[in-house]
């Protein structure tokens, strides 16, 4: 059967900042600018999940469209939507939250979920002038 | 030479709704939900046509970008615009018209029409929110 | 207090085709072309309401966008999603429904439900190229 | 002379929460919801300022483009963008910082250093679904 | 019967340069920058045109949308597109071919096409970032 | 280490004409039609720079943001925008500026900036429905 690549948008409004605990408050600002501002500033994220595999025959889908929005919903929304990325997200308390970090873990929380038969690929628009994409490579 | 991909969007405006004939209606309401509704409902499909290969060093093309628009008109949109897919497009007859199938005939009409040093992708944007690629795989 | 206008958008994707039930086929044709085709055609309506008003000093919101998001998916978005405007909205048995018919018919329904005090304003976009507004003249 | 509104796009990112001091935390959550959270969420506002008047037959503009913008950058986004409202930009101390009385707040700002000869409106997206339109009303 | 403004979104690539010949090069090059450059430059200008009127209850429009296509068609995009304003584009002989300005001569262009009875407001994006409203006031 | 492609969006505004400057006039206005205007028309171009490799632990970037942009910058926006590419920018002196021939060389001036680590695609809208990607092949 054809392989398709199905693509769901969603969204979520959180605050961060960029921060490595690791290092002194100096060098945060000196590389991270005004995205390491400890009083957060914060995004409207965009997301698109890409799943792709084998049409099934009998229904002409790759996987349903609404059980995948769902997943999104349950799995990430719920979870990053009007939070502080920081403070709130538990990965994030240890791992600087970054557009490549997020895209890494919304990755990981999806690939559990969805069928390994089925290719995940993640895109994470920050703002509408940067985004990321990772495939779990 | 370089190889470049060329994109080119069209645009259709359908009615269908998603039936396997091979199913009671209840399984149809049940797999399909509102999709399945007996009356159609309809989307502006937005396309998406991208054409791989060597640029040539004459012209500067990898193809002719009005050639292709002229081909997604002829095969594509004058057949699929303000059509019902199910009763008047003649592939969807016996085949469910989900965004996958769709974006699968499409590709099958143009690989026809295009030489075989092109590679074909098909991207076929259901709403805003839902798409698909198609490359032949 | 400052008047400002809140704008919401919303969507639902429906089937239509036009038709004047008082002309002869041969008239729909010739009037409405390829949008009279009787199988129905379909599109993915955006739909953008404005309400315009004086903000709340102790809220800062002229209404609270949650009870208009919620207001435009019972009233509209919940009766229009993934029907057949002419055969299953009620307006339409006896209605055209072009865009700007469309567009007074949900200013009509949501002008009952949003106090009188707050000014309407209704945006209906058909395709990314046509769209209407609507405010009640 | 011809009066045309010319308008310039502009974007800020910024963490803010909705709060009323005067009222309870369980009150705030009750009319705010998620979005009183106390950690804050956060937005990619964009602006779009629209500055209405005569052409100058000299140059043909209402107003230099440039400086519009640059007026833009230094009273709006230097002080704006990558910033907590609630915590870092003063009138919103005491002023919930909802879309409205933002649009309301960068209108005051503006409005002073525009000529008065000039009609001043300032649209504000807090997300691509929501925004508000303020002309000074 | 109920007033509607009807939209229709256009477009027209071309070059341009702003340039007043009542002035020295210096003078031109100080107002208008880069955008004074002898040896042009272009932009994707997105035309929108809105006609307002009341509802023609026969046929559901304010005015058939294929009509007002067809007239931008003829009027604006086949005497702009793939133009040189200043040197093909007759008023922008002795016009400085600003934002504003060509908005002004579009509507004077369709104001006389298009029956008095109807209301018309032109929108002109010279970028995704910078646009202008006429409506002949 | 995960490997994830940062994008950044930039833009220029630019004129040009296609022209093979070994033909006719007659065989460049046969091939490029309105195209080969000689005097010129021009684009709003867009570009999306993805630069992919593997996030730096430390920081979670896979290149910092703000260097990629000021790069774009220096290197693409300076020299192209508000030019004629034909006359005013050095490699379309010989070489027709197609959109596939300007990604080429986008992509030639960028991959000698970039560590060699990284993989570079650029994408270039040449109109909101024509936009081309290359990667290097």
């Amino acid at each position: 059967m054809a392989k398709v690549a199905i693509h769901r948008k969603a969204h979520f409004n959180a605050a961060h900042r960029l921060y490595n605990s690791d290092w002194s408050d100096e060098r945060n600002a000196l590389v991270f600018g005004k995205c390491a501002n400890p009083h957060y500033h914060g995004h409207n994220y965009e997301l698109i999940v890409a799943v792709k595999g084998e049409i099934n025959p009998e229904t002409g889908f790759v996987m349903d469209m609404k059980r995948l929005k769902n997943l999104i919903e349950s799995e990430i929304e719920d979870k990053f939507d009007h939070k502080n990325l920081n403070e709130e997200v538990v990965p994030f308390k240890s791992l600087n939250p970054t557009a490549e970090n997020i895209a890494v873990v919304i990755w990981n929380i999806l690939r559990e979920k969805i069928e390994t038969r089925l290719e995940l690929t993640i895109t994470l628009y920050e703002t509408s002038r940067n985004y990321v994409v990772y495939s779990g490579e």
